[in-house]
C-alpha cells in the first residue's frame, strides 16, 4: 500500500480488517512500530472522529503526530497548475507539499468538495496534488469524493457483528480491555440473526449479509463521499448482497455503485436487510442540489420491522430526528457508537501498514 | 471521586490540597501513573491558563492529552433531549459523548453559560449531558456556573500563604525546583501576618483567616462561575471567616454563598482581611445584567490599607485599571502569579485522583 | 545565548550553523537533552513552516511542546504599560507572560507588525514585553521587524550549498537519513560553480559568494521582517559580498542593511550572483505602503542568466507567477524546498543552545 485514498489502494480488505481487529484486541502490541516516525495531519476542513481516532491510532503505534488546521492556523492553498497567484491563495501545494514530505513520514489530509463544480471535485485535485508533490504516503481523512477510513471502519464493524471473527477481545483506545467484541456477542459486537434467521447466522453459515445503503433527508447539501466510499468498499469486499435505495434523481456515480442493486422504493429495499447504512447526500447528476427533504425517508422502528432485525449504521455526525429518529439511535439496533469506536482500529491498521512499508 | 464538577465531588479538600502541594514539590513523582492513559480536553469556549495547566498536569503524570476546540475545529453540538436537529447544531451530545468515552480515559470540558436563560445555565445541562453519556470521569474546565479547578487552586494558594504546609519546596512545571514555597516564605509563598498581627500568624496559631470576596467593575457581562465556585469551596473547606461584598442586587445564588456574611459596604468588608479575592460578575437575580460599572469598587492601595496586610487574589484574566489597579497587581500584595502557577498542581492532583480511581 | 530574537543574540553564527548541520546529519543525537523540559509556542499570527519545524525540533530534542494560538484559542492581549483596559484587550502581557514563565522552560512567540505605526512596530514592543515579563528564554518565531529562525536557516542553506561542510550526511526530521547533503552535491545540497567558475568554487577556494537580495512584486503590503533579518544576518556573518536591489523608495532600515551595497537596477545587481534571495516587502520610509507592483521585478530564467548560475532562495509562502515564476521555482536553480527543510535544524540548534544554557 503506497497511499490510502480509496478501496483500490488495498490489495486484501479482509486482511486489513483482521489487522484492525487485532489492534482492537491489543491496542499497544505495535507500540514500537512508529518510534521516531512522525505523522502530519492537515485539515482543510473540520473533523472530529476522524481527527481524534487517527491521532490516537498514531499514539498507539508510538508515532508522533502533529495536527495542523490549514484553514485556521495557516492560509489558503492554491492547487491549480500555472496559477497566477494574485488572488486569495497564499501558497501553492507545489511548494507546501514537498516540505510536508521533508517534515513527516506519513501525511494525512482532509479536504471537502466545493459541491459547485463536479469535474473539479471528482478529479480529486487537492489530494492528488498532495500525493504528487509530497513524495511520502498520503492518507485520506476524507477527500472530495471518498472517505476510505470510514468505509474500512464500516467493513470492520460489519465483520464484527457478523461474528466472523472468533477469539477477538475488543479493547479500549489505550491499555486495558474495555469492550469485548467478536463472536461471543459481548461488548460492542452483537451477533445477528435472532429474529428472522434465514438459513442460519450470516458469516458463520456462509450466507451473504444483505446490506442496504439508504438515503436520508437533511437540511444541507452534503457531499457524496461517504455513500460513494461505502459503495466502493462493499463492492470491492464482495461479501454482501448490496442494495442502494434513494429518491429518483439521487443516483450516485456508477463508478462506485456498479455491482449494487438500485431500488427507489425504500420499503422494498429494506426487506430482510441485515444492515441498514443511513446517509444523506446531495444530487450527483445535477450536481450538489437538494431535490428532496422528504421526512418520510427517515428510518423509524416501523420501517426497521421490515428488515431481518437489521443493525443500523451511520458515520456520524447525524442530525437526530431529521436523518435518523431518536428511537432508532437510542434503541438496540443502532451500532453507531461501536462503529465510531472502530475508527481508531481502522486508522491504526492503515498507519501500521504504511509504516511497515517503509519509506 | 467519580467526576470533578464541584466541591461536592471531593470528600476531603485538605487532602487534595496536600496532594497538589506534593506535586508542586516533586512534579514528576507519579510520571508512570498515566502511562497508556489518554485525557481528552474539549473546549466549547476559549481558555488559556486552564488549558495549558491541565495539559501540563497530564504530561507530568505521563498521560497523553488531546486538545480539541469543538467550536473551532468541529461543529455546534446539540444538548436538548428529543431535539429535531434541523437548525444549526450538527451533532447531539448523545452521539458525541459515548465516543469520547471510547476514545479517552478522562474527559475534560470547558463550557460557558449563555447568560440569557438562568434556568438553563443553572441546570448545567451541557456538562451533565457529557457525564450522563460519556461513561467516563468528567473534569470541569469551567462550566456554566462553577470553576472548580480554579477554586481548588485558590484554596491551595491560601494554604501555602498561610504557611500551613512545612517542608514543601515548590517546583517548576517539569523537573527542577524553581519556586520555593511553603512556610519559609521564600519563592511563591509569602507568609502573612507582618503588619497587623492579630494574635499571631494564621494557620500556625489556629486563627482562621478572614477571606473577603469582593465584586469589581468590568466592561462586559461576565458569568458568576468563579465567584459561585470560590464561595462554594471556601464554605466547604470551612477554615475561614468568609465575607462577600458587592453592590446591592448583585447577590449570588445562596446555594453557593450560604455560610458567608454579605456586606454591601466594601470598606467595612475589607477591614482586617487576610485575603481579598477580586472578581467581577453579572447580576444573578435579574439574570446576566450589568447594574453597575462603578469604578469606586476597584481595589486600590488605599483600600488595601484597611486590611490585615492582605494578599490579593484574582483568577485572571484581569482588566487592569478597571477590575484591579496596576498598583495592586504590580505591588507586593498581589499573589495572582503564584495563584496561576498553582493551577498546574490543582489539575495534577485531580487527574491523579481520577487515574488512581481506575475506570 | 539568553534569547533568540536577532543576530545579535548569537556570538558565533558559524558555530550555530555547524550545530544545525550536525542535527541534520543525526536528528536524534540529543534526544535526551530536552527530557522533562517544556517549550511553549504562542502564536499571535498564522504560521506553517515555522510552527511545524519548531515543534519537530522540540520533539527531536525529547522536549514536550505545547502550541497555543493566542488569537484563536485565547483572547486579545494588551501590551501598553498603564493601559486602562476598558476596550477589546482582555489580558495584559504583564499578567500572561509571568505565568508562561512558570509553565514553560522556553517560550517561542510569533507576532506580526501592524504596518500602521512604524515607531510601535520597530520598538518590538510585543516580543520585548514577553522577554521582560516571562523570565525565561524567548525565541522569536518572527516578530514585528525580524525573522531570525528564517535567517539562520538561510545561512545554513548557503553554507551547505557552498560545500563548506564536508562529511555531513543530511537526514530526515526523525530517524533515518533521507537527504544526503554537504560537499558531495548529493541530495539537498548542490555544489555551486559549474557554469561560470570565477576562480574556483566558492567556500572551498576562499572566494566570498555574491548574495543578492532582490525585492519582488506582491499583491499585499507585507512586513519588512524577512528582508531586514536576512540583511542583518548576512552582514553579521560577514562572509559574503552582499547586494540589495529594489525599486527606489523601497529602502530598508539602514540599521539592518548597513554593509550591503544598494543597487536600484535589478539586472546590474544580479550580475555574477551566486545566490539570489527573492522577497517582497512594503515601504519602510513612508511606512507600510505599496509603491509598485511592477511585474518586471519578478525573477525569470532570462534574468537568472545574468548570474553565476545562482541558486534561488525564498522563505515561502511564495505567490507563484507574481513574486517568482513557475519556471524558476520548478527549475534546477531553486533551493526553496531544501531551505524550508532546513528550518527544522535551525530551530533545533537554537532550542538545544537554550536548553544547554540551563535556566
Amino acid at each position: 500500500m503506497k497511499n490510502f485514498i480509496s478501496a483500490h489502494d488495498v490489495t486484501n480488505i479482509d486482511s486489513l480488517v483482521q489487522s484492525a481487529l487485532a489492534y482492537k484486541a491489543n491496542p499497544l502490541k505495535d507500540k514500537s512500530l512508529g518510534a521516531d516516525k512522525r505523522v502530519g495531519m492537515l485539515f482543510l476542513n473540520p473533523s472530529m472522529r476522524t481527527r481524534l481516532s487517527t491521532q490516537i491510532a498514531a499514539q498507539n503505534l508510538g508515532a508522533e503526530s502533529i495536527v495542523f488546521n490549514v484553514d485556521k492556523e495557516g492560509w489558503a492553498l492554491e492547487f491549480e497548475e500555472e496559477a497566477i497567484m494574485s488572488g486569495n491563495t497564499v501558497e501553492h501545494v507545489k511548494d507546501a507539499a514537498p516540505i510536508m514530505g521533508k517534515y513527516f513520514d506519513i501525511l494525512c489530509i482532509r479536504t471537502f468538495p466545493s459541491l459547485k463544480n463536479k469535474e473539479d471535485d471528482y478529479s480529486e485535485l487537492y489530494i492528488n496534488q498532495f500525493i504528487k508533490y509530497s513524495g511520502i504516503p498520503v492518507v485520506s481523512l476524507e477527500s472530495a469524493t471518498l472517505h476510505p477510513l470510514q468505509s474500512l471502519t464500516d467493513i470492520i464493524t460489519i465483520t464484527e457483528v457478523m461474528g466472523g471473527v472468533t477469539g477477538i477481545g475488543g479493547a479500549k483506545g489505550v491499555g486495558g480491555a474495555k469492550d469485548a467484541g467478536g463472536a461471543t456477542g459481548a461488548g460492542d459486537a452483537t451477533g445477528i440473526g435472532g429474529a428472522k434467521p434465514l438459513g442460519g447466522p450470516i458469516g458463520v453459515s456462509g450466507r451473504k449479509p444483505k446490506i442496504v445503503l439508504t438515503w436520508a433527508p437533511h437540511v444541507k447539501a452534503l457531499p457524496q463521499c461517504v455513500a460513494n466510499s461505502f459503495s466502493q468498499w462493499v463492492n470491492a469486499w464482495g461479501k454482501a448482497d448490496f442494495v442502494i435505495t434513494h429518491p429518483e434523481d439521487y443516483e450516485l456515480d456508477t463508478k462506485f455503485t456498479n455491482g449494487a442493486k438500485i431500488i427507489y422504493d425504500q420499503d422494498e429495499a429494506l426487506k430482510d436487510a441485515d444492515f441498514v447504512y443511513v446517509k444523506n447526500w446531495s444530487t450527483y447528476t445535477d450536481y450538489g442540489k437538494i431535490y428532496s427533504d422528504d421526512r418520510e425517508w427517515m428510518l423509524t422502528n416501523e420501517k426497521l420491522a421490515l428488515t431481518n432485525n437489521a443493525k443500523v449504521m451511520h458515520c456520524l455526525p447525524v442530525r437526530r430526528n431529521v436523518e435518523l429518529s431518536d428511537e432508532i439511535l437510542d434503541g438496540p439496533s443502532s451500532i453507531v457508537t461501536q462503529e465510531a469506536g472502530n475508527r481508531v482500529w481502522a486508522a491504526q491498521a492503515v498507519l501500521a501498514e504504511l509504516l511497515k512499508g517503509g519509506k
